[in-house]
């Protein structure tokens, strides 16, 4: 990032640009001051990778913020922190990065037609908008449950027929794309492959909505380059989702970096939904983390539920049960209302 | 921790208890499985650090979970999940830990008089029942701005008097616990002194309420483990504050690990209230995060505002303005309506 | 001997297990208790040696007696803490996981064939054993220099035989796996793909040794089980590489996890080598690390040599000028003699 | 030379100032600008020579010229990257931070005398220059072992007696400072006070070298803001400690940040050694890094032993045994004679 300074800022203003950036950066070799055409001109990186410039922003003497060589351009070009993308679903008249807060909710993997009826069933009347629910899954090691495949998009497919929920789930790789999308309303990327750039290639060269969960270490950099390949491809329906990330804290499964959600509507105009299952990964801490994406200005929620948890076959122990779920979309729609969302 | 295993469980329930250790822990040598008194007991630890047991209170074969060992008994003997802890503070007629959400603001130092009693003006004309602001400061490097000690807590005394509002201010060793309690409502333990045991024990010693902010690398374990000292000292007062963890994510100062809210919820009694100020570095995304927190089920805020942002000598863009604070207030009021809460 | 317990067990049959198992072997370390599928498995050792289990047959709980549980069985199944895997690479008659300390060095990408010569002579030279060089590159953007694909791979191969160092590069997509294992002697797997369940699968059904770079925010138990695909897609030829992992610490580009090296030597038979110049992204860090690599137990070296640093097209500032590089093997040399270790 | 720029100074006089600068320096890297107490710096040296500020005095937005300017200084003064600090420790014939590479070996904490006897002959007989040993301990919970305080001490200097060799003992306040700098020739300051300033300030007016471990999420400049915080007192005698971070990783109980020992001589003059037991927490691993901590250019070791660590009260899981000792200082002392070092 480069931060040209204007030329009647005196020497106090520039101070704090430049103690700013040291701060952000916290590498003396990161800030260098040159002079260009008269201006003073501040840039700053951080071993290499762009610093987010917003918190320069509010300082008064900065004349314009050269953001040309940033590793994506389509993903910020809308940025108006007002202004937002809106993502048709017409087959389910939703949209998504609107007014409304879209709930996606159903297991993690598809298991059994019969099972996934009900959950659906249940989610609609709960107010969901689609059902998720993955037929592939990318597990830790071979020896576990890796999803049902083809079979899944079939059992996906009939019960959407049957409940007119929408889909979500997700593609592993280029050569299934096709498949996922003729049933999915949204294809999801999972987190391992948010730098899966032969997929995201692929992705983008589609129509159908895509859901880029971040990895579990991405910055946000990487976050949106991911996003830039898919919009870079001529697809412009991506809804960013945070799950949480990899840090020392060992409360939780992972940490749900919420404050992603004000970066995100700041910096882009893509919308930004909350997975609080796997953020958490326990049930009942769900509730709590998703009326929090709520309040913060979060576009939706992907999120786990299941008649009977413990029997999954993935994950149980993170989804909620019917019940919990009816309570809590009876408080989220409070908190909507409070907030003028419609749900 | 230890598992005591019920003695009709199947071995399908003790795969269940083993997996989810296993999982938690990233470690086969942390899972140990013992014969005791004909039960089976599975025992986990992580690096010799106890782990959090509820992810395993859900999972019906086990009888009971003996937390003996932990380096904290106080911190959790009334967790129940619905019974908590209130924190009287008669003088302004507040509760912390009750069906209000407190709202504590001001500037991060105490600076000036004239700017400190206007601060508290707006503070209180808005709904904040306490003022936060520091005479003693914690900085980096020795050449920066250290606060400006007893003379800041004069000042924070008279605007008290004329204003109504608690005080809430940092003290920074044993030597000036004392004065400091002289003054506050409620004495502050910075982040960088969770571990500061002399300065634990020494307002364990007394009666004021203690706000003890979280590390930024702490533990669960850790931060109850602070706060047991406080109470094993004989003051029962602890809130405890999240203000954000160190961790790779750069789009923000700190990852605030709104997460925590509902875990400290389930593990004890004690109140936990949230600064959004620290947490993210940067007043726009204040509003989103305190909203947020409201919501997560906080007992309350701590947060910065100051009329001129730029000229404060510590951490001024952090600190939002009155207009903005009016705004949030104003929604904050609106969701606490929603889910019948005080504010 | 691992004992594979019936589903329908019962608590008190399993303490039986255990406790014959204890009895038998006189050492609390030597009974462990694991899942496999939703089965509960008892694992008995007695200092390395198989335990007869005949002792165990009466027990009625026990369904069948097996050799493998762990999600990557086979990663660790020669791990003794000594007796280590050797990989063979005849045509350059180099062994990976024995006595010798492997340095493969070269250029981030290969971008010009004169550089990439000039390069392979002086790695040559200087004993290294492997050329590194990217034709496919995956980068954070779509604007980037993606590497110059098949050309490269020609380039390589001509470069090989002309200077008769072996060749290590990656490949991105299953779809490429082939034409570059035609080429490679060691194909790598870039950190973004360490969990691209497709492309593992590819080249765990070649023979091609395989070069697994650790994913910037993955655990050992996920990265063994991303070894695990490969193994069990039948090629047995998984050399790990640690190459730094994402943590708060900013002054270097990611945090060399050097800790790894003595606990894959304890856990596995795999070699591990050791990438200093992605870890640090520092061209004058690098040699203190590649000393500490060696030093730690690690079994070679991935490298960054460019004669001119500054004009490389993809992270030249972690790249050491031949100089740098000349005096490194000095002094690498130096120390592997101090080792008894073969350089 | 630094440049203090008044605050009235314009950024058409400030790019001026840079401009002659660069002229006079030929070299971008010789011209680097900072901020200090809200001034504009500029500092500008010639390949570490200072230059003449004569031509710069006709410049009227220069308000001094002056030799510091970073929250550091004194860290910073004189790293030339090839000239470093010696602290002598004369009573002991030992230097640290010259050519020696010194091993401080010794308990976790002081608990028995006979056994600390034992302790310090083997360690002495094996080439250790100095007995560490904690008499103060902090310790997570109020009801772990707290240390054994002045008796420890007391036996500590018999030791110390009674083998020749030196001793490091930690002060956790400002009240018993003095008490451990009559015993200790090093004073440590463990990681959770890294930021307890009142303690930095109290060791800050002794002479007695004082050894500042890394906190466990310290930014670098963090840890040398702290380090300024002892030199600005007056106290030179400053060796730097990395003892291991907090990281998602979880394979050891801290991740050991090797890579900040060639950071730190490039950035200050200070020494700086390894605590291998801490970072790793576990015997087995201790000799791996501790091998790689003198190849990576560090100034010794912090190493706990202990003659049956199972018995130790606090931490013994890390303490290697005599003969692993022996064992690892024999290796140390071949790769020290490799590396042109002593031992």
């Amino acid at each position: 990032m480069r931060l040209i300074i204007s030329k009647d800022a005196t020497a106090g203003d520039i101070s704090s640009v430049i103690s700013l950036a040291r701060e952000l950066t916290d590498d003396p070799g990161a800030v260098a001051v040159e002079t260009r055409d008269g201006h003073m001109v501040v840039s700053v990186t951080s071993n290499g990778d762009p610093i987010d410039p917003i918190a320069f922003r509010s300082l008064g003497c900065i004349e314009t913020i050269d953001e040309s060589y940033l590793p994506y351009r389509l993903a910020i070009q809308n940025a108006t922190g007002t202004e937002r993308f809106k993502i048709e679903l017409p087959s389910i008249q939703a949209t998504i990065g609107g007014d409304d807060f879209v709930v996606m909710a159903g297991p993690c993997a598809v298991e059994d037609e019969t099972d996934l009826l009900e959950i659906a069933r249940i989610a609609v009347a709960a107010g969901a908008r689609l059902l998720r629910g993955g037929a592939y899954k990318p597990r830790t090691g071979p020896y576990s449950f890796q999803g049902i495949g083809e079979e899944g998009l079939e059992m996906l497919s009939r019960v959407r027929n049957e409940t007119g929920l929408g889909i979500i789930t997700e593609a592993m790789e280029p050569a299934t794309v096709e498949k996922v999308s003729g049933v999915a309303d949204i294809v999801q990327i999972g987190s391992r492959n948010m730098q899966n750039f032969p997929l995201l290639k692929e992705v983008g060269m589609g129509t159908v909505p895509v859901l880029l969960k971040r990895g579990m270490s991405a910055t946000l950099e990487e976050w949106l380059g991911a996003a830039e390949y898919i919009l870079d491809g001529g697809n412009p329906n991506v809804i960013l989702c945070e799950r949480g990330i990899r840090t020392f804290s060992r409360h939780s499964r992972h940490t749900l970096d919420i404050g992603v959600v004000p970066v995100i509507h700041e910096r882009t105009h893509l919308p930004i939904i909350i997975d609080p299952s796997h953020a958490t990964g326990a049930a009942s801490r769900v509730p709590s983390m998703a009326k929090a994406a709520l309040a913060s200005g979060a576009d939706g929620l992907l999120i786990e539920i299941h008649p009977n948890p413990e029997r999954a076959k993935s994950d149980g122990f993170q989804a909620i049960t019917f019940d919990q779920f009816d309570k809590l979309m009876d408080e989220l729609k409070k908190i909507a209302t409070a907030l003028g969302v419609g749900i």
